[in-house]
């Protein structure tokens, strides 16, 4: 018998029923315990996304809201998440706080509403689209090491007990600064990552983000990896890191060191909020 | 005797000695009422910048607070301004209010901060960059038409009295929203322009300030040319216009049609705010 059935549906683009076969299988093979729902709205496609927002609206609120459900896993990131993010949460009945959702990328968008609504765990994880990467067999595996088990042995190793914390693609994050989509991060820590924008559309993220954090109340800032940055003109005269410390620095955020988050099969786990007790 | 001295920075990247004796020699034959100062910061180079952070604020500051000078012109965006328009607005005088600012692109950061400080005239308009464009000759012209002679000839066509305006590069707005930098829009007709983005990333951008100025009490919005949209693996399934009607509803905003600006020859001038008297 399953005990975690865990929907997936896709709030920005699609993914492939080829793909969806191989997680399937991965999961069957790692985690018999766990059966995986997919949507069939995970393979809609309407222009750059998975059907459009009506349908994906409705997919992600039909599965929040299903009784039979324990948690929700999107798809795939790639924009879209944002488009119906505010539209989605007023459709949440009591059925989608017992969940937990988990993401990244894109997907920050409706991690971050639902965690500002308080409405189940958000985490910041691998997800199906994932199984494309090399590595990517493991990542599946990590992610449902904590959807099904909350294994810690999938957490990011600076995610301790009695902390809150949160994380972030920085371009998504960017765009959330300013909406009621982001949520209120007083005493977090907070991990961002950051794949292909080039080292001056970083910095200026970095300006964007943490000069709306200055007054926010972080506990601190951890970075992640920064990766397929495109080659510009000429250098840009720092790395990421020094990058990140200077904002943070100016901005009054302790900077905290890396985080083991990024756009790869590596990125670990790291739930909203504090550890649940049992993992604690 | 020259009438008009106008200054030229370069709060962001590095311009060349090459163009700048271009410009020099089109605003010679054109406007012989209208002196050039290049500062030799605007030749200055520390990695993707046009000098470090306090070289380029200095530049500025010290153009801005030079009594002897009429109005500032940035010599070319590309990202910086953002780093040192905070530090520069601070230590300027009585003189920088009684200036013109010409920019746009990465130096609405600038115009921006100035304006919401109430510091001098802002306008959004060509910069000495623009030399190297197809047609740059005309755009250096239309900006010195406005710089020395204020002649209407050179404004965007939809800029009536008694109305405000304000225009901006929409990333460049966006990476505002949320900081000191954005200045109050209240009663203004917002212009937007884009360049080099994916239509995803300009959907997401307009999520972004569209939300967030969605109870700023705008007058409306107008859409400027979105240009050299790179091509993504899929079609995006809506134009720049359709992306921008949709959003202004859903936010709230009027729209009002397209704008004569862009990151090309072609940008007409907007000053912010309302027309000086002696235009109207």
């Amino acid at each position: 018998m399953p005990q975690v059935r865990i929907g997936i549906c896709a709030p920005s683009t699609p993914f492939s029923r080829e793909d969806a076969a191989r997680v399937s299988a991965v999961a069957a093979a790692s985690h018999p315990d766990a059966e995986l729902v997919f949507a069939d709205q995970c393979y809609s496609s309407a222009g750059h996304f998975a059907g459009n927002d009506q349908e994906r609206c409705d997919a992600f609120v039909r599965m929040a809201n299903d009784t039979s459900l324990d948690a929700i896993w999107f798809a795939r990131g790639g924009y879209g998440a944002a488009r119906i993010a505010e539209d989605a949460l007023q459709q949440l009945t009591d059925a989608a706080s017992r969940k937990t959702y988990m993401g990244y990328s894109d997907g920050g968008n409706l991690l971050g509403a639902l965690y500002r609504a308080g409405i189940g765990k958000q985490v910041h994880g691998s997800m199906p689209v994932d199984i494309q990467r090399e590595g990517g067999v493991d990542a599946i595996r990590r992610a449902l090491d904590w959807l099904v088990h909350q294994n810690p042995s999938a957490l990011e190793e600076h995610v301790v007990p009695d902390q809150k914390y949160a994380a972030f693609n920085l371009m998504t994050l960017s765009m959330m600064v300013g909406t009621p989509l982001l949520p209120n991060l007083r005493d977090h820590v907070l991990m961002i990552e950051e794949i292909s924008e080039y080292l001056y559309a970083f910095d200026r993220a970095m300006f964007n983000v943490t000069s709306h954090l200055s007054s926010a109340g972080l506990t601190g800032l951890r970075l992640g990896r920064v990766s397929a940055v495109p080659e510009n003109d000429r250098p840009f005269g720092e790395s990421e890191e020094e990058i990140c410390q200077r904002w943070c620095a100016r901005h009054g955020i302790d900077y905290l060191g890396r985080a083991d988050i990024g756009h790869d099969a590596a990125n670990k786990i790291v739930p909203f909020g504090m550890l649940p007790k049992q993992s604690a």
